[in-house]
């Protein structure tokens, strides 16, 4: 990877801590020449977010902070906000972010569905998985309608790698960090990512089970989670909207859409396309890191490798269902439902 | 408008031009300084488009040229050509191209839908037509969906204003012109241009009737130069992708897409889309030219205002109808029926 990134990193953590301060750590200075970030120290007890749903830690105000995150993030650097020549501005400077977005077009929408020699997988228990994900016709055509979006759709200036250990928490604090890929894509690329991982760290969670805690209650907080996360981030998404609904964002003029009914469904629209393509992404991000070349220590913290197989296969096929039929979910309390019966 | 225009013209003159000599006047220099750019002149018997279709001049091969055109410099510019390192910095470049952009979403995408003193229409006749396109919540609902697409979508180096009277003709020669508004947006913003100017053109022809000539062979020659232009497209446009399915294009690698069920799947979807957006741009470009800013010669050309208004009011309806239901047309065929049934 090139040392540019540090640049996109810098630039991103200094754009969204703008918007969203409580939850980006602040950037004191940055040196291009030497790639140098100096940024707050996430002092202890900050810990990685994936170290801590491994451990089991309950976060009671997780779903508050990342909604809050990434409402401010994506509703503010998109044309809900901006005018076209704020917009076009920010997205020719990212655009030299390509290496990365390189990076992630090849892991995340390529590798998974070839025979590639970066991938991996609990070997011999999911082989004839991972085999079905590169036969699927269906699972490839969705994949390249998703990899369009990420490539071609400039709605939002995106963390881009939004999993549970770009985030540090502590019992009150959540620090989203490492935006080194950082690119204007599509909004459901971060959601999807963080809300992945969670799913991804539920079907973990029998894996970690010991003869002190069987989980059961986490895995149930867990679900809480996701289903607050989407429903508090809708919540304050369709709230922000409506307070700068007379702004100067180019996408809903006023004069044109400041009609109650009408954006009720505008809004309805927006918020129903932006849901499917969580699920879609959220999906394409789980598979990748059960049959793709990077792996999350949700799952190879569990040593046993037959157990690891039996809790990976249930999230691949929980991933493959959303990818596919993602567009038939009304709701977030579908998916959690369709989650707990494969669990 | 800036004269950087010009700047912007002549890139894409001359990278349409690499793509689509036939069909695209050379450009011998330019100068940024001056805003000066020395290109081809278009000799004699070469008229604009418009005024050909206006006179009831058939062109043998116009569907056959801006077939090839739209194919070329689309499939060409986009991600099923091009890697993503070419493409980040192309669509950097003409992201410099923004005043001109806005001007597009001004007045195809927010003048029609709202009172604005630059809106004009065959009054009092269509007085109660343009009062319902303002009014009209799903229309908006669609226009809303479509600016986004072309704020948002990267797909291809588009002409950007892609009309009859940007193109140039003899009876056996087309050369497209005035590619001021090129950047990086949809493809159906062209051919929806594209197509949409020649529905306008064959609902004006009533009009342009007389005694001598009734327009009524004319007609047909237009519904079936706007059939033989989709169909056409589509053959070649595919046939090309075929021909650069084991190239270095990122959207689709050939070792996930080269099986041949796969690959027929992948290619309906994407025309499909492909043709949605078409209409729907199409109809925007029409709507625009009814109750917006600009009209077109077509209708101007006729002098009685009520025969202007009846002709106008039936493309409005069609383009309207277009807007609203372009998901449910399946081919160009069922289109040009839909347009003959309002004429």
């Amino acid at each position: 990877m090139t040392k540019e990134r540090a640049y996109f990193e810098a630039l991103a953590l200094k754009e969204h801590g703008q918007l969203c301060p409580d939850h980006v750590p602040e950037v004191y200075h940055f040196d291009r020449t030497m790639s140098l970030i100096g940024m707050r120290y996430l002092e202890p007890p900050h810990i990685i977010l994936r170290i801590g749903l491994i451990a089991g830690i309950e976060y009671p105000f997780l779903a508050e902070h990342m909604s809050e995150y990434m409402t401010k993030t994506l509703f503010c650097t998109s044309l809900l906000y901006r005018t076209t020549t704020e917009h076009k501005r920010a997205v020719a400077e990212f655009c030299g972010n390509v290496e990365l977005c390189r990076l992630t077009e090849q892991v995340v929408f390529s590798d998974p569905y070839k025979v590639s020699k970066f991938n991996r997988w609990t070997s011999p228990y999911l082989d004839r998985d991972a085999e079905a994900v590169r036969e699927d016709n269906t699972l490839k055509l969705e994949i390249a309608e998703l990899k369009s979006k990420f490539c071609e759709r400039t709605q939002a200036l995106v963390h881009g790698d939004l999993h549970t250990s770009s985030v540090m928490v502590t019992l009150d604090s959540t620090q989203v960090i490492d935006p080194e890929f950082a690119f204007y894509g599509p909004m459901g690329f971060d959601i999807g990512a963080y809300v992945g991982n969670l799913i991804l760290a539920f079907f973990a969670q029998d894996g970690q089970a010991d003869e002190g805690n069987d989980r059961t209650a986490y895995k149930e907080w867990i679900l809480r989670t996701i289903e607050e996360t989407w429903t508090l981030f809708y919540k304050k998404f369709t709230a922000l909207w409506h307070q700068h609904k007379d702004g100067s964002g180019e996408a809903y003029h006023p004069e044109i859409y400041n009609n109650p009914e009408l954006q009720k469904l505008v809004q309805e629209k927006y918020m129903e396309d932006l849901f499917h393509d969580t699920l879609g992404f959220g999906a394409a991000k789980m598979i990748r890191r059960i049959v793709g070349v990077v792996h999350v220590e949700d799952f190879e913290s569990i040593k046993d490798d037959s157990k690891r197989a039996a809790c990976e296969r249930r999230a691949l096929e929980v991933a493959k269902m959303l990818l596919k039929e993602r567009r038939n979910f009304q709701d977030i309390t579908g998916v959690v439902s369709a989650i707990r019966k494969v669990s």
